[in-house]
């Protein structure tokens, strides 16, 4: 293991916001499930990798034991309040600075919220479908539509420092921008049926969007959740050379293949990172599979925590302590050199988020 | 590595019988392979993670070095014959109760014997192919099969513990349940091409059977073999909250995407165990895989194992050296407590089968 | 670890030449990214696993020290000359045999120099597309294009050890070899676009190709690249008990299926080796994945190498590096007899490829 790698600060490049109210100890449960619904019968979330890495980093951060019992740990941030338990975990968490999506639904705190109580930076990236929502809400026609969607790229991409897509490559994804008419035509049946609560699944409205994110040169978040990453390679193929980059979210278990397209596209980056929180004590081998094929200057950290601040921390801690290890090990096996090692760390835990993103370094507050 | 995780007893929740006849070293290592076909010229069997994980595990229990030459191994299986062997290697492995799939053809030993054999518990898991196949061969109309099939499937979920289909998900699988009309087409044209031996492949028919079972409410097991889990993803979300819990077999190398679908549907279980088997000295880090995503409450032990009781034997051992190992490791590194390491082994290996099959404790036989 | 596996010689079973010129460090960067392509603003290839494994291996050979920087190692390599250099690398690398797909474009040595200055064997390997192209350049008519085919084949596999098919299974392959007529309808539509340049992708055409190299006996390499290996079930179902042998190549990330498909084909083999290259510190992982089901007669080093000396030292010292350590760690847990690992080592490093190539012994020269 490095007995030191300095990680003195990290940049969180893709999370959410945390709950504002008291929790019970069945909510707080819920939030380690991975859908809001409740266990199986016999089950608990308690008994997950998640579960048990709350119950490793958070309780001392409280001034408790690790591993003590979730009711004991529950009593505790009672105790304590909910501001005062935010405060302490965000701080204890070793980031400095924080990508929020803030397009989740619930009470969740915003960026500027989140960079108080962290003490840290802050800023927003922008969900390009929330984004449509919100313009459909106060566009008459479609022309109209069209006309301020453009309009709200273009402005969110002056402010935001990212935008992201979280259904666009559900679907079986072509990868070239749809022309006008077709768009015209999307946008006009969409806004109907919008009266009857229908979501934007429309592929051609999808795409029109993230050509629109493409076009504005700002960095695109892609979130791969459990689809195989090939479908994804002809879009990163089109966009090729256009000067905007994709950072793909969430590859897990098909991270190798994120790791692939990074390996193989310069625009195409991948995240460490969520999967690593919900791995638990299994992070440093799934760390290790991404750092086989993805470039190094390819690699982004991000916790993808929402709700619980207890996420924020074990996604920088699972991701410190794993990155360690593995570089650790390679360092003793002779395989890598130290100061290689402590400045790849440095890289993927904030060096490459701050080059892609255009931040500026750590101690500059911009929110 | 944890000095003492008690695993007290297992159960294994899916396993064959065993050969009744005494075994040449031929027809030993076509048992070791995975088509019954010959090796590749030049090579054996025995060269593979399963040959020498029988030759670590099997010899000491029949008094011979471990590792010792499979000629000797055989040569003192002869000399012991084959009760006795079986009855050594069956009561060596651990296993408290077997669930086990009758369905497969050749001179297996039945619940019963292997019960007795193993001085354990022994319940059958039905496989509806054969089901729907033993009630064709004594039905003459479409209407008469398909009140025999219902009567069928009602009385063998009062005896049995679980049905398995080993078939229905290589098809591309309409989540749905087939209407009534297309269940009589599809058996009018399945009884008349079983005059020329055609096995029960037609997708609405064996859709009708998965439904008949989920109707059941016993726990359906099913195969995935090589084929990629998310298929499945849209039956499990079909049978969600229908009261009746699906099991996936088999996922190895998609074991992640089998235990990714039991995180987020209630009802979904994940296998653990035939992986183990086929990758001998692989085992810790395949499990540790399906530790990443599982829920601990949803990994039930199995070993897969038929026709050898030496892969029973391998099956039960490489479970418990290999969690032990991978669990111990969590416990030294203090990602995990002890107590959770031990409570979580002994959900594994027993009790989450144990209420999942609504068994009754270590101790009571039922067959 | 084991403290000693006697590798005394590899047989590389699938390699290219190297360049013939001096190299600066732009062409050598480039030569270890995987498409040509310039890496990311910001980052280099260097940052890679290969980087890293290249600062690792090689310098020693030409004198410096391990990790030395970039700049210093290609000012040595200058300093030697390009002949001293390959010469130095190639004799460091521990192959004794290498087999050398021809195929590639570009200023590459061949076999025979290869073979000089490595000090070793070298072979064939016929790229069946390069074949066609060669063949239509010089037939006139579809008759006597697909006549000079047959013989090219039929030659190539008197004087070849292999035959490889880089391009056809990219195609959804149907299994079967196609008819006389398609065939010929293929070849005769292929000729006329020939002049303008297209290049052979036709299916039937390369169909065609494949079940010419089939009936020649002689193996057939086929490459995976980031395809999933379940589309190559169908073609080796349909060429099982034929009598030529299928290697599979470049499997990575989808080398547990190919290692599947060794398992239950008698005649299918997989490779070892590239992907060892390109996840550098990560090599005994990757090759330990491969062990899991893949019989250990149907593995063959090879190290995929082109176009730098560095990457077969590469390739052979991280193959030799991560076998020893891996099969050490099993020997050191009792899950191995350490003469199973000594055989088992000879036969992946060289005894499997020349029992499956029909090669003779270490210290016989055949170019």
């Amino acid at each position: 293991m490095i007995d030191a790698v300095p990680q003195p600060d990290l940049v969180d490049q893709y999370c959410h916001g945390v709950l504002r109210t008291e929790l019970g100890l069945g909510t707080f449960e819920t939030q380690l499930g991975r859908t809001g619904a409740p266990p199986a019968p016999g089950t608990t979330f308690f008994d997950t990798q998640t579960g048990f890495a709350v119950r490793r980093w958070c309780p001392p951060l409280l001034g408790l034991e690790a591993h003590c019992a979730p009711a004991r740990y529950l009593a505790r941030r009672r105790e304590l309040g909910v501001l005062e338990t935010v405060r302490r975990l965000l701080r204890g968490s070793g980031v400095s600075t924080y990508l929020v999506d803030t397009g989740l639904p619930g009470d969740l705190t915003g960026p500027g919220e989140l960079a108080a109580a962290g003490a840290a930076d802050a800023h927003e990236i922008v969900r390009l479908e929330l984004l449509a929502e919100q313009v459909a809400d106060t566009s008459g026609t479609v022309d109209a539509f069209l006309a301020n969607l453009a309009e709200a790229v273009h402005t969110a991409a002056a402010s935001a420092v990212a935008f992201i897509s979280v259904s666009a490559v559900r679907q079986s994804l072509d990868p070239e921008p749809p022309g006008p008419g077709e768009v015209r035509g999307a946008a006009g049946r969409w806004l109907t049926r919008r009266r009857i609560q229908e979501p934007l699944e429309d592929p051609v409205l999808l795409r029109h969007l993230l050509w629109s994110a493409v076009a504005s040169g700002r960095p695109l978040q892609l979130r791969l959740g459990m689809d195989d990453a090939t479908g994804l390679a002809g879009f990163a193929a089109a966009t090729n050379g256009l000067g905007t980059d994709l950072v793909l979210l969430h590859g897990y278990p098909y991270h190798r293949q994120a790791a692939h397209l990074a390996s193989v596209f310069p625009h195409v980056y991948a995240d460490v990172g969520p999967a690593l929180v919900r791995t638990g004590a299994r992070a440093a081998d799934v760390l290790a599979e991404l750092l086989e094929l993805a470039p190094f200057g390819k690699l982004l950290y991000s916790s993808g925590a929402r709700g619980l601040p207890e996420l924020h921390v074990v996604g920088a801690r699972q991701f410190s302590h794993a990155l360690s290890r593995v570089l650790g090990a390679w360092v003793a096996d002779g395989a890598w050199a130290r100061t290689d090692a402590e400045r790849v760390a440095a890289m993927i835990g904030a060096g490459n988020a701050r080059r892609v993103y255009g931040l500026s370094g750590a101690g500059e507050r911009r929110v």
